[in-house]
C-alpha cells in the first residue's frame, strides 16, 4: 500500500504501456467487421476482370451505327443474348448486334454498347423503355434491332481494370474494416482476412450488498447495476463482453471466480472492493495473486488525483498475464473510470490507433460556478449542445447519481489546478457519443 | 412499368410512410442495448434505498466527536462492523462507534460518518491510511478508536432517495438505451424492459455472374461483394442481418429463396436485377408477387432522378407484408442506395426518431469542377476534413468503383438543378461515420 497519489495521465499511460494488441487471427469477412486489418491486401485480379457493359442494350460495331437516327435507324441482326455471368461464345460481326445486359462481358467483335432506350428493342416500333424478360419472350435474343443513335468506341463499356489493377494495394495494414472495406475485400475475392480480433472482456461486480435486478431487496441491499452498465459499455467500445453476476465480498470466492473466467478473458474488469475498507475484497483477493510462483503479474492498487474514481487497481493475472482493471464500486465512479481507462485499453487490445473519445472545448452554461477540489481532476456529467457550443452540468458531483448519468452525453473536465469554473468559461469536454 | 421519374425525396417518403416500427417485446437488459424504450420507467424504490456511508470509516454520534483533534482525540468504543449488504442489527449509543464501509447502511443512533483517515483506525497510533482486512484482523471490529476531527450531522452520508425518489420518472418512453441507461434500469431493479427489437434484415444479391469470394472465377464472372457490404452496413445501422448467398438469375429460384427467408425477416434487401434488362430477375420474380390472392403487397419498380442508383424497387411481400427494398446491382449504386433508403428504413423499424445520417456543409476541395447531369441528384464519394471544413472527391463517378468507395467517408450531394460544382463552392455532405 503506497500513499503516493498518481495522476490520471500517469495511470492511463501505465495501462496503455502494458496492454498490447491481441495476436491477429484469420476471420471470415463478416466476422472481421470493426476490426483492424494486419496485412496489406494486394489485388490478385483486375476489377472489373473483363470489359463489360454498363447498360442494358446492344453490343455493336461503331461503324454499323454511324449516322443512325430515329428516322434512319441502323438495322442490325441480333445474334443472341449476352447475360451477366455468360461464358461468352458469341461474336459480333459486321451488321450484327448482341443483346447485352449490365455487367455482361463485351463480346469479341463489338466495340461499344447502345443502351436499349436508343433502340426499338427489337419491337419494330418506337424507342424501347425496357427489354422484355428473356423467360417470357425468348425471341428478343434474335431477329432485328433498329438503332436510333450512333455511339463512340468504348461507349457504355467499363474497361477491365478500371476500378483496380492486379498488383494494386487495395487496403493497407492498419485499416479499420467498415462495410465498404468489407465490400472491397469481397470484390477482390477474399473470403477471410487477417485482423486483430475483438477482445473478450469479462465484467464482474463485487459486493455482498448487490442483488440481481428483478429479485427482491432485503435491508441494506441494492441492485447490481455496474456489471450491466460496464458490459454494455464494453460492447459499445468494440469488445465481446461477458457479464458475470455480482460476487460476494469473500476473497476466496472472488479468486475462484476470476480463475474460472480467465479461460475466456482477454481482459477482466471488476468493480468495487478497491478502497480502504475492511471488506475490500478485490484488493484483498488480488494483492496475493502474483506472489506465488505459478501466477503472473500482480495487481497494483493506487489512489488517483481525480474525482470521482480515486481508488483504482490495474495489473495482470493468471498464466497468460491477462490484464485486469479494478474499478471503484460507486456507479458513477465506475462508469467514469471505464471511459477513462477501460475503453482505451479495449481499443488498444484491438490495435486501434485512436483509442480516445473525441474532445472538444465548449462554453460552460450554468447558473453558478462549478467548484472542484484543488489538485484533483474532476469529471462532471454534462449535456453538450453542438450547435450552441455549450455544455451544461447534469446532476451533482455525487458518485452515486446514476439518474443524472443517464441524462449526460459528455464529461466536463475540470483540471487539477482549477478550483472554480465560472459560467461562460471555456471547458474541456469529452464526448461520450 | 411506368416511365415516370421519381425524386429521391419522394421515394424515401414513400418508404418511410410504409415502414412501421416493429412491435415492442420484453427483452433482458443487455439484449436491449441500442433499442428504443417504449414504456415510461417509474422508480419503484428510492435510490439509494437507505441512508448509507459514502466512505470507509466510523459511524458516530456528532456530539461524541465535537472538538476532537489529533492531539485530543475522542475515544470511542467500537461496537462492531457494518459491511455493505449488512442487514443492520447494530446500534450506536453514546460514546460508541460502528466501523462502517462505503455503501453500508448508517446504523440507528449514528448521525454521521468519520472517514478512517481521520482516525487511528483502532491502532492506538497515528492517523490511519486504510483499514486492515476483516478476514485477517477481526479485532478491528472491536476495541477502541481515536477520532481526530469532528463531523457535522449527515457528513459522509448519502441520504435515502438522494439519487431518485420512488415515483420519479427514471426514463421516458422513446429513450435509446445506451450503457448508462441500462445501468440506471438495473439500478432501479428492472431485469427486463419493453423495447422495439432490432430488425432482422435478410440481404441477398442476385446475378448469375456472382461467385462466392475465395472460389475460383470463370470467364464472365465476378465476386459477390454487395451481400457482404450490405450485411455489414445493416449491422452497423443496428439490424440483426443475415447474409444469404448470391442467387442466380432465375425467377423461380429467387422467389423460392425469398419465401424461405420470410420466416426470419423483418425486412428483405436484394441487390441487382431491377433495371431494364432481359434477365432482371428481381423485377421479374417480384412483379408477379401480390397478384395472387394469398400474398401481400407487391413491389413497385421505379426510376429515380439520381446518380448512381436510378433503378429502385420497394414494396412488401408475403403474408406479413414484409418490407422489401430492391437495390441496383452495381456495388457503388447499391451502397449509396443502402445509405439513402435502407438505413433510414432500418432505423424507422427500430422506432428511432432520427433515422438520417448527419449532414454538414463543406467547401469543395478539387482540381476541377464536378459535373453532374441536369435533373438528377448526384452522390459522389468524398473524404471529409472536419478541421478544414472541406470535402474532397474520391475516385470517379463510375458506379463500379468499389476501391474509391472504401476510401470515402462522406457523400457529396450535387442537387438536381446543379450541373457544375466549382472548387471552393459550398456543398452538402452526408457523413457516413
Amino acid at each position: 500500500m503506497s500513499s503516493t497519489i498518481w495522476s490520471v495521465d500517469e495511470h492511463l499511460e501505465d495501462i496503455l504501456a502494458a496492454v498490447k494488441p491481441l495476436e491477429p487471427i484469420e476471420l471470415q469477412l463478416l466476422d472481421a467487421q470493426g476490426c483492424v486489418l494486419v496485412e496489406d491486401i494486394t489485388v490478385q485480379i483486375a476489377l472489373p476482370p473483363f470489359d463489360n457493359s454498363s447498360m442494358d442494350g446492344y453490343a455493336v460495331r461503331t461503324s454499323d451505327v454511324a449516322g443512325a437516327s430515329e428516322e434512319f435507324p441502323a438495322v442490325l441482326t441480333v445474334v443472341g443474348d449476352v447475360a451477366a455471368g455468360s461464358g461468352g461464345t458469341l461474336r459480333v460481326g459486321p451488321g450484327e448486334a448482341a443483346r447485352i445486359m449490365t455487367g455482361a462481358p463485351l463480346p469479341p467483335g463489338a466495340e461499344a454498347v447502345v443502351p436499349v432506350e436508343w433502340t426499338d428493342g427489337g419491337s419494330g416500333g418506337g424507342p424501347a423503355v425496357t427489354m422484355r424478360a428473356a423467360s417470357g419472350a425468348p425471341e428478343g435474343a434474335s431477329g432485328e434491332v433498329r438503332v436510333h443513335r450512333p455511339v463512340e468506341a468504348r461507349a457504355h463499356v467499363r474497361a477491365r481494370g478500371s476500378d483496380v489493377q492486379a498488383g494494386d494495394l487495395a487496403l493497407e495494414s492498419g485499416t479499420v474494416l467498415g462495410p465498404p472495406q468489407i465490400g472491397l475485400l469481397a470484390a477482390v475475392g477474399r473470403a477471410t482476412v487477417k485482423v486483430r480480433p475483438r477482445p473478450r472482456v469479462v465484467v464482474l461486480s463485487t459486493g455482498s450488498e448487490l442483488v440481481q435486478p428483478g429479485e427482491p431487496l432485503s435491508a441494506g441491499q441494492i441492485f447490481d447495476s455496474n456489471s450491466f452498465a460496464l458490459t454494455a459499455a464494453a460492447r459499445h467500445a468494440g469488445a465481446i463482453a461477458y457479464r458475470v453476476g455480482a460476487v460476494t465480498d469473500d476473497a476466496d470466492t472472488l479468486r475462484a471466480t476470476i480463475e474460472d473466467q480467465l479461460i475466456r478473458a482477454d481482459m477482466i474488469v471488476t468493480t468495487g472492493g478497491v478502497s480502504v475498507g475492511a471488506y475490500d475484497v478485490v484488493k484483498e483477493a488480488l494483492s496475493s495473486v502474483g506472489e506465488g510462483d505459478d501466477t503472473g503479474g500482480g495487481v497494483d492498487f493506487r489512489k488517483l488525483a481525480m474525482q470521482p474514481g480515486k481508488p483504482q487497481g490495474f495489473g495482470s493475472i493468471g498464466p497468460e498475464h491477462t490484464p485486469l482493471l479494478a474499478l471503484p464500486g460507486n456507479p458513477v465512479s465506475s462508469y467514469v473510470s471505464f471511459e477513462l481507462f477501460v475503453r482505451p485499453a479495449i481499443r488498444a487490445l484491438m490495435g486501434l490507433k485512436d483509442v480516445h473519445r473525441p474532445k472538444v472545448r465548449a462554453t460552460l452554461s450554468a447558473d453558478k460556478p462549478l467548484s472542484s477540489p484543488s489538485g484533483k481532476r474532476q469529471f462532471l456529467r454534462g449535456a453538450y449542445d453542438e450547435a450552441a457550443g455549450t455544455v451544461t452540468p447534469v446532476g451533482g458531483t455525487g458518485s452515486h447519481l446514476v439518474a443524472a448519468l443517464a441524462r449526460a452525453d459528455a464529461l466536463i473536465v475540470v483540471p487539477e489546478d482549477t478550483t472554480e469554473l465560472e459560467p461562460g468559461a471555456e471547458a474541456e469536454v469529452v464526448l461520450l457519443g
